[in-house]
């Protein structure tokens, strides 16, 4: 089995090197361009275009990350052959750690408190009550479900939207384009883990927010192009979204003298908040190669037409 | 049943509505100085000497919060009948919240990448890896067990130490005197929710910061005497200790131009980790005295001489 790796801003060798511990009897190279000597498998993340452009002879491409949406933009440049993607490898449990931080840092006011003690004061603040405090997740893949879980096991009432309907335990769930409107009444803290797809893109503007409970909070561990900027920064003025934490950026890094630098409602990380760490990717892409020789069922196949 | 109240800073006729409509065939009334008629039991929260000292006719004290350390400051002046303290009543959820959001802060970097954005950088900051990351938890009651299963729901390591053994699922119990300095060995963070006593007065003190791993991170939401304020001041000198997190204090509130309210490093809050929530709260104390009525036996009853 001859397999292509390319995986951008990574270390290779470092990454190479698991790969062949993982899984010995295939021959692993670093895709350089110009490489056109065949190939079973690619192993991409961010790859330059040429990459797989015309390629043959693929059995399949595997997406080293969660989010297909950079990959699909090359459209049918894309050799038509199986696009599998991460649907975990520890990042679930991560984007949990994410969201549930941001969620308890705005229902228990820690921001508050942490201006407060930058001023020297003391000052108890009223709690928001737990049952009123309604968490909705948008995305119920891998990800939005390992969310759900972590906010239940704080008895947050937590309601999730999808394009198709799921059913998760514990978990009010509505699907659909139809289910929007009622997905988003009454939620105090939105997280969106969606795929970016045509139909995701810009979900996140001022027509959403104006249907959540007025001075909801927002968290945004997705892509930046789910995100209308300038909606967001209107709603903040206008009180209807209270505070935001957000990972992605239509634009990053961030640039400087970006308006989200500077305002104090606004916490912002660097796009960490899911990292794909090598030794569980590395198991998860074993398991599928595997699968794939052995023509066995496997999960995480890309379906190009919802573009996840 | 004659019931009298006392609940030091809570708004008493909200108290005492939920009082009498869970328990109507019980006369609840306010505590005021002088009131020296007679009373089957004293529900109370930091009552003054005079409420307690020399009463007779009591069956039971019931304690509106977990921590007994003030009333037993009363020593002999208290009556010789048993106390109740409140085990759990929405707290231990509250405390958990505020554990895992602190651990959380400090494991994820979360509060250096505000000081970053604070200076509008974007900088990725290597990660720290969850197997190296062991939680200690120092006291194991209600609370302390409630937390240790929030950090394991988020795959921690996590230990934890009692004065007397416990036994809870995937946390290594450590007990006692000699089993203090195995449980302190390599934890990267420490969380106190020990009952406050004669034995673990100052128990976070340099000789403890010394033995947990370098750069650790405490975080202690029992009661402010736990700590050794000037050890902790001279253990993030050192780097010993990387940084904190502090809902209570030798003084609260905690006094302008305390060294605390200066240091980045420390996050402080004002005494919010645990809320009574009246509802809760009452439905625990009509249990107990339902069941101190017909004899039952019952939970949180105060071993005096164990001072909790």
């Amino acid at each position: 089995m001859k397999v292509i790796y390319y995986n951008e801003g990574e270390d290779n060798a470092f990454w190479l090197a698991g790969l062949r511990a993982a899984l010995p009897q295939a021959e692993f190279r670093l895709w350089l361009p110009g490489d056109e000597a065949p190939a079973d498998y690619a192993l991409v993340w961010d790859p330059p275009k040429n990459m797989l452009a015309g390629r043959k002879g693929l059995k399949a491409i595997v997406n080293l990350g969660a989010g297909v949406d950079k990959l699909l933009q090359m459209g049918d440049a894309l050799p038509d052959v199986p696009i599998l993607r991460l649907e975990d490898a520890g990042m679930a449990v991560q984007m949990a750690e994410y969201a549930t931080y941001a969620v308890l840092r705005h229902f228990r006011r820690f921001d508050e408190y942490d201006r407060q003690a930058q001023r020297h004061e003391w000052q108890f603040l009223p709690s928001n009550n737990k049952r009123d405090f309604t968490v909705g997740i948008m995305g119920l893949g891998a990800i939005g479900k390992r969310i759900a879980q972590s906010l239940l096991h704080f008895g947050f009432p937590v309601r999730g939207w999808s394009r198709t309907r799921k059913a998760i335990q514990g978990v009010h769930c509505f699907a659909g384009t139809d289910g929007l409107e009622d997905f988003l009444q009454d939620v105090r803290a939105l997280i969106c883990v969606l795929p970016l797809t045509a139909e995701t893109t810009s979900i996140l503007n001022q027509k959403t927010f104006n249907k959540l409970a007025f001075g909801a909070y927002l968290i945004n561990i997705a892509r930046g192009k789910h995100l209308v900027e300038d909606d967001l920064l209107a709603a903040l003025s206008s009180g209807r979204i209270a505070g935001a934490t957000l990972d992605v950026f239509q634009e990053e890094p961030l640039p400087p003298g970006h308006p989200f630098w500077s305002d104090p409602r606004i916490a912002i990380t660097p796009h960490m908040a899911g990292e794909t760490f090598r030794d569980d990717t590395v198991r998860q892409v074993v398991e599928k190669l595997h699968a794939l020789e052995r023509g066995e069922a496997i999960s995480g196949i890309v379906n190009r037409k919802n573009g996840y």
